[in-house]
């Protein structure tokens, strides 16, 4: 079984989700199974889990308790991506061992998050190293990895390869400022890190996820040290 | 066990829900709890549930599927019930038994939609018949049935009770137009006619859920002819 | 995946249920299989359940627990139906993703009631909506719909064609007398209608089964009127 | 949490089950709940299980399937007691655990069997043990255990208490005729060796139930060696 | 659907369990599997098993708890068996059903035991006979069934083949000391007699486990007497 | 409902755990109970995880997997807990919304972990975030953190009081060096930050972990910076 694992970027679900943007990513997804791949597709929470997020906290729900709200809605989300192909598995799994018996009969699965405390990140990355995956795509709202914030820097270059050490490194000075980041992306960097798992960030797009299957996409790589 | 059973219209949600409306409907029901009753109180989906049924609709997706989608809303709804206040029971019940179990260690419980082609309405008529309700409060955007309907008729009056036979008729010529009524309507009716369930339809609001439950309020009560 | 969804009329199943009567509608299902149509049949309840929810009565159970007791030999009736065939699924599911999971490795699936408030007839339809079925055959104990109560009427004639609008319009008048009229038709009706189910209704026997599929039968073909 | 576990014979269940004499047991388990006791009572599966089962073994199925239609007849049973009573647990337990834990917020739990291979008087031995039961009541359809066959030998006489080891030893013979005797027994005999759990074999009927809690009463004490 | 099932002797696992030992052996398992066969593997629980059994006996707890126990390390001693190789499936099944359901998508299934009061002997059994397995080995840490005790008496020979009511004569005497045999391997008996299951009793070991397919073996082979 | 939520360290825990040593956490658990506080304790998975988790990584079992070997000891290990008092829940809960609802009914809950890439470390301040505990008391086989490594640093000293922030940076330096730091417990870290958590970090003993509900005690106590 060669897996290819796809987290889909919040960012392409809303109340008036862009229909065709959805539609031409699945027929892409189509595509690399037809090439042997099986797919394992992530749908993050994105602005509907966040409002309803929002909402909940304003009337004092504790954080794991939003976390859950926010899982519930990437499953949602992850509903709309099985709606948008008839080759979809149409059970969305709660866990990795469900993940890979689905994979015995489906080719193509899409999933939401797993478990409060870890960003959907962090299971695509699991499922990632559970499935044994060829690469990981990791979809975001950006291009990749910049050299700094680019809404905030004009001048920030996009990193085509990077060390993970270096990720972390780069992840670090924000990790000290309590509040202002994404641990889940620490745990996630982490999964990477302990399996060696081949992984690109790139933009949520469809041209940008067929072209990261080959060798030149527009993107960051993570590149593992030998030892 | 003593219950009282309340449909909340799904119109109490959104991505930017009213939280005072939300938070002094829960003061009403902690209120009626205190008074010896248990409560279940079902979420209605809104218009989340519709946004991203219509998405999925514009993707093919058949009616079953969306029916579903309706429910995992209702119950991201019924979340946000539980965040209102500290006695709710954190768990959200899949069916009639789990209701009847949960209400054995818990006073106040909410639930959204059980199964696809049940409404809500069907779902909250099961479980005050289920649970044997003192009364099933069933709350609407309106203040509740009409001697026609209010949008078009400006002359339309509140029908402050009708047996249930009557609403039957009433409702019978628009069921002959295939497609413009509400079906699942007729099912919860037909839940409250077999089992005789004490019933008022009312305002989704907390001053009327609170006089529903004296003599005095205003809506609909529904009869039953004597045998 | 083409499917064809049948409901077995519970009059095939009782303590001492005829074998043989059982044995030839699995050996023409099974032809059915081997003509490329995958097939979902639901059992419905028959006398055991019909017992056994009179004795649960008179000990003053509520409808709908009734109505679980009703599911509950559904269930067994369907295992009766897998232990027939060697060709079936082994797993009895308990809603409709269960059913669209099971037909990826499945050829045959039998399935009884769903939830409590709905017929096997109305769950019969969600499964034929669910899985958009070329065929939803609906078995019953009489030869099909009728222009009078064919016990009543000698001259009541079997109505070879008609439309859903006109089959509501029929069963229109009984809906009246309240507590007479099995609403649950109602609700299996209102499902074929909004997804336009291909839909035939006879009687429950292997020949009858076997004709339905072609263009000649004895039985009642529902139609849709164009738009 | 102090138990008694009760195995009502299946004697007590058919499709026209003597409701009056379910009434009187019922009757009786509330009076024990009210001195203290919680109950389990596990249901047997009766006439209605051996005709189901006996039509599937015609159709070849094989026995361990055979045993899950005992299994849920037995839980079919189960709901006909829990309707018979306010007081019951509405859910059936599955396993073990599941009995602990619905002990903590019931006072009365209805079960029917377990597992395929396990009879019911196993599944009721196992709960005894679990829950440290004060007595296993095993109501048969005779007075309990006869020096020999009373139904061949008019001289046999009932014994009034019986060593574990003696009972094992009478059994003993019938073991060696494959299969006459039923192994389920040496199973539940095993159990409560193994735990010296205090048990009566008595006549399935309220009175006999009633009388078993005292010193004095019509059945079979089964006794322990000291060590 | 030809199945073979083999009980694995917990005398397999440890907390050092022997790798190469274990790859041996799923190496055979794979070579049976190309041959055409289905297999189901059954790990005992070994001495990981009885040493947390015996902390917690110690501690008081009851024998169904300890049971429990015991399934669990099987468990897990079943995972250890899904990691030695890659035709596994990943899931371990907790009841028949489940077991016939894996079997459809999955050539090779591992499991542990299924409920407390039930050896993995018994639990192989069941699911041979659930399965109409062409053959049921069971591996234990000696050659077969012997004239006598083989490590109290030096002159004990291998029996090559008894019948089933000899293997239940010879295990009588032993019944009958309570507390000293193992009643479960009683219940598995009685399983492999009522469906003349086609079963050997074998040391735990690759070359005995493959020359167990062919005639010619070392080990016990039990036999029914022709009615 | 006013919980404490305890990690037991996994050094507790081995084929031959100390009963004694257990025994007295247990009463000083339910001492706790006594004084009005609900308790969930997370055992950890020790040397019998490590073991297996070792054979399972050497016939090439994927980090996934083998967390989950781990959460599988870690519940054998709640299981032990649970048989050494008779006043906790009989049931493991699985995720977080089971422990909220077994805490309704249960003073005292043991759990393992919940879901690979998640230490039992993070399992158990998720826990505390979700149940707002009054004190999450961290336990490890040392006596707290300290200046600098105790085992390698004679002069190391146990730091009484430290700020989650301080904390963060203490560990940073250790986070670069890929693969050899903990990275969960940055996981259990952060959620300690997000939900500013009442923690004690202190060594696995019944005395140190009474004093901690006191003002003196010997371990760390982490302390949130006022905003």
């Amino acid at each position: 079984m060669k897996t290819i694992v796809i987290k889909l970027s919040g960012i392409l679900f809303s109340l008036n989700s862009d229909i065709s943007r959805i539609k031409k990513i699945t027929k892409i997804l189509e595509e690399i199974n037809r090439k042997g791949f099986k797919i394992i597709a992530i749908a993050g929470g994105g602005i509907i889990a966040r409002n309803i997020q929002n909402t909940a906290r304003t009337m004092n729900a504790d954080e794991a308790f939003l976390d859950q709200i926010g899982i519930d809605v990437s499953r949602l989300n992850a509903k709309l991506m099985i709606a948008s192909t008839t080759k979809a598995c149409q059970h969305i799994p709660k866990n990795l061992d469900e993940v890979v018996n689905l994979l015995i009969s489906s080719n193509m699965v899409f999933s939401g998050g797993f478990s409060p405390g870890q960003s959907t990140n962090a299971t695509a990355a699991l499922i990632a190293e559970r499935t044994k995956a060829k690469l990981f795509i990791n979809t975001t709202d950006v291009d990749g990895v910049f050299t700094s914030d680019p809404i905030k820097n004009k001048k920030a270059t996009l990193i085509k390869s990077i060390t993970i050490t270096d990720l972390f490194k780069k992840l670090n000075p924000e990790i000290m400022k309590a509040g202002t980041y994404d641990l889940m992306d620490m745990l996630s960097l982490k999964i990477i890190e302990r399996s060696k798992i081949p992984t690109v960030i790139i933009k949520c797009d469809s041209t940008r996820i067929k072209s990261s299957l080959s060798g030149q996409f527009i993107g960051t790589k993570i590149t593992f040290s030998k030892l």
